[in-house]
């Protein structure tokens, strides 16, 4: 092969040798510093006896680079974010792509050092993977699914059942950057200063947490699709909430963009966010974890649980109160 | 929600109530008993000391329902299959659905219903998944990626390393069935008596081969993509294989639809087989050990290592001896 490929074919998922070439020459040699180190089917992992977290998300967000990341970066902090919410630590992921013939291998390229480098920053391995390639017009560009192996921390276990009143919801920074930065792409808005996603892998940020706070934190989850709104409503089992609309964290530019799109900054996606609810006593202590930590800078109170089970309130500005609700579905569809 | 929804929905994929909706009336019903439990975005797993096997395959196959199986059969059979190679035990998989807007749901409940119960035939369970809906165009009907964790027989080792000259590749039965079958519907083949895919979960009877031969059993790989070409080129590094062309099993109506195609069966996928490369004192054990499985029953011997490294040959009927070379490419694109 001298041949000069500069678009994926069909062929490239075919199983035969463009498909190893694909493999050898492109992916290997920028995964394999992760982990990946050749062709076989599945990847064998040495794992000592306890209990292990896994997960999958697929991803198709539109378009598939963006301000801020690209839908490389996207599905690995998904898949790492998972786990971390889970309080595990990542040992592995795979990376499975369906990429639509004609993308551009300029594309393909800077979306697997994407890849590479986010894991690389989690500290995770890209131990197998599997290529797929359809027609044109059968897929927008690319489509990935990783999925994660993380092994749990001994001792902690996490869940909205254990969440009481007065328990407090912290969230380590601005809500729905990720998704007002995937739709001003799409609608083509202006900023003076661009809205970035926050999309980040989230794993050391809260192995921080757990060190100084330990089984005080009870429950974590990183709100993505549907935003807080769903998240907060998913954790409102035995307890409800209340947030204070003038302290909830946004950027000015997204507010903005809410506004003009219509939109509620609680129910866009985020995907570098963590909320994490933790007893009153050790509220301090986890904020000064987070705020130690480069992706928890602006780490605040986003709100309290409290004894009405199954709703989440907002006081809003004007000394009035609204229900927020699960979203019905997505108000910005493709953004994950 | 008393509205009647037959087609799947953009919202579907949003997070949102009708995401949930869809998660708790049509998903955990089917996949709950193979041991998806809830919403949670991951699952714990409990594992002992050791070894793990972890793979991952996307399916894009066109048509998602076929002669003999499905997408959702295909996406459970091949990573099962993936991680009997390896010589683990499947525990958890999981499911990534990319569905296309439109889909209806008679069809997506077909696919979750063969999901199920190919779990259950393999005894793996689905313990995590994730839904995304694309806009209609901008997929086929669905793409599916599971991803599978095993745990690994101690003692065992297989690898292309360990094949010497005189070990004889032995295979579960007939080759060419899955890419002939879904060929046949998007060429309006007609068949006397239609070709079936063959696609299949292999745990159990690669598991009553191990039992009877042990590490007498060297190497093992399921020729999907590329076909038996080029899974035997990938295990050809220290050796090489010699096939006799008259006693490859292979189906009439299989071996006409290749003629009329113009295609080498030996590069069409299959879904149902395993290669199997055995010492050659264990072979009359192996094959008797695969015809007593019920996916066995048409094992035969394939053929013989020897001393010519990275050479595939084939006798051929009329004296002479051809090369089998990897396929370029896939000759049946989405055929898995």
């Amino acid at each position: 092969m001298t041949e000069q490929i500069d678009t994926i074919k069909l062929a490239h998922g075919g199983g035969g040798s463009l498909m190893q070439e694909l493999i050898q020459k492109e992916i290997i040699p920028v995964l394999g510093g992760t982990g990946l180190n050749g062709l076989a089917d599945s990847a064998r992992l040495d794992v000592g006896a306890g209990a292990l977290a896994f997960t999958t998300d697929s991803f198709v967000v539109k378009p598939v680079i963006f301000p801020g990341g690209d839908i490389g970066r996207l599905a690995v902090a998904g898949t790492v974010n998972d786990l971390a919410a889970r309080g595990a630590k990542p040992l592995a992921l795979s990376l499975a792509m369906i990429i639509e013939e004609g993308l551009p291998m300029a594309t393909f390229r800077q979306i697997l050092a994407s890849v590479a480098s986010t894991a690389r920053e989690a500290g995770v391995e890209i131990v197998t993977g599997d290529t797929k390639v359809v027609e044109k017009g059968e897929a927008e560009g690319v489509f990935l699914t990783t999925s994660g192996i993380g092994q749990m921390r001994a001792g902690l276990d996490f869940g909205p059942e254990r969440i009481e009143p007065g328990d407090v919801v912290i969230v380590n920074g601005t809500l729905g950057d990720h998704g007002i930065a995937v739709m001003s792409v799409r609608e083509g808005l202006r900023f003076v200063s661009p809205v970035k996603s926050d999309v980040a892998p989230l794993a050391g940020m809260v192995d921080a947490v757990l060190d100084a706070c330990g089984d005080a934190v009870k429950c974590m989850t990183d709100p993505t699709r549907g935003g807080v709104a769903s998240n907060l409503n998913e954790m409102a089992q035995k307890v409800g909430y209340v947030l204070d609309e003038q302290t909830i964290p946004v950027r000015p530019e997204v507010r903005g963009a809410c506004e003009m799109l219509g939109l509620d900054v609680l129910t866009v996606a985020n995907e570098g966010k963590m909320l994490m609810v933790v007893a009153p006593e050790a509220v301090d202590k986890a904020i000064e974890a987070l705020k130690g930590h480069p992706l928890g800078r602006n780490a605040v109170v986003l709100g309290v649980a409290d004894g009405q089970a199954k709703r989440v309130r907002i006081k809003t500005s004007i000394g009035g109160e609204r229900i927020i609700d699960t979203p019905y579905g997505e108000e910005l569809p493709r953004i994950c």
